[in-house]
């Protein structure tokens, strides 16, 4: 049996594509949009909010944060989908081999001791840009830039949040890619051999 | 051809072994005492320091740094090591395929523009802890953890130092691995199918 992929990626770096890839190729369960749907039932919150505070963290962690403390405990909205979305993600690696992509997944799955590989797709800017570009068309070479740092900057503020560790550092990752200069192909490849590997 | 890679590791971690059955396997040179010897040709400077200050920095580094900037345009024996060290590592690599270890040889190559693979081994302290064990054998468990971490600690300044970047950026590689996790044989086998695949 195939142990659960999870993907950590940097924005543009084409991770997304690659998890879904390695799970077509390994028959598995991609999960991304079905995560979501859970995570709305988990949680009673709608899905559009789930998918806008699923993965970035903004300023109104830290204003709940200091509330809580200095009040009583209080759980923020995000706090909520965090805790009902860790309980989707636990429940379907439990249930077999898939992939996930974000969402802490790594942190969460390794904190349960479920069997896992955990890996990181990053790549440079450049590469990234032109992914951006294909990708959304028509926007501004500058604002491209803007939007990928902005985007990392939310996924490692999130990140840190709720693991207290520092999003990309290499030893939380198994295995560690750049998408960049290996190409997708290759980097599917990769994790599905390992997978294949891990699974004797 | 093959591409020449690169192994950077943490203390402990096995690269060099890794990187030794890599070489073996696709049968490409493995650089190692071979650079010391020629490094010792180039610099004048004998095996034994170039052994001891060849991948590590030292306070010296900082006093000549100084003396310099106050005084005149001034190498230190390191700094003339490392100038030697790095045309040993460029002829190298300009010769054909072969596997080297450390050394800022990831650095190197890039700004070079010489193909590459580079590759970071690395792992968790316990793994370490127990190869280090396995290794050198009487030595106490604190003293072990100590040696580590100086060692880590020596090769993460001299990174610093001569290439202004920080040792262990998972951005500075293509490929990085927890030999803690995979194991040894996992390891060889990814980066010489990733080599293979790259010499097509």
């Amino acid at each position: 049996m195939y142990p659960v992929i999870t993907i950590s990626r940097e924005f543009g770096s084409g991770g997304h594509s690659i998890g879904k890839q390695v799970a077509k190729k390994l028959g598995v369960p991609f999960l991304d949009g079905e995560i979501v749907n859970q995570t709305a039932v988990e949680s009673g919150y709608c899905k559009e909010l789930i998918e806008e505070q699923g993965e970035t963290a903004t300023s109104a962690n830290r204003w709940f944060d200091i509330s809580a403390a200095s009040t009583m405990y209080f759980q923020s909205p995000q706090d909520e989908i965090f805790l009902a979305q860790r309980k989707v993600i636990l429940e379907a690696a439990k249930k077999g081999p898939c992939v996930i992509v974000g969402r802490c997944s790594d942190y969460i799955l390794r904190r349960a001791d479920i069997p896992c590989i955990n890996v990181l797709i990053h790549s440079d800017m450049e590469n990234r840009k032109v992914r951006i570009l294909e990708r959304y068309g028509d926007i501004k070479d500058v604002d491209v830039e803007k939007r990928i740092k902005k985007k990392d900057k939310q996924r490692r503020t999130y990140y840190r949040y709720y693991t207290d560790q520092h999003w990309g550092d290499y030893s939380n990752y198994d295995l560690s890619l750049d998408s960049g200069t290996l190409g997708e192909d290759v980097c599917v490849d990769m994790i599905c051999e390992l997978a294949e590997r891990k699974s004797k």
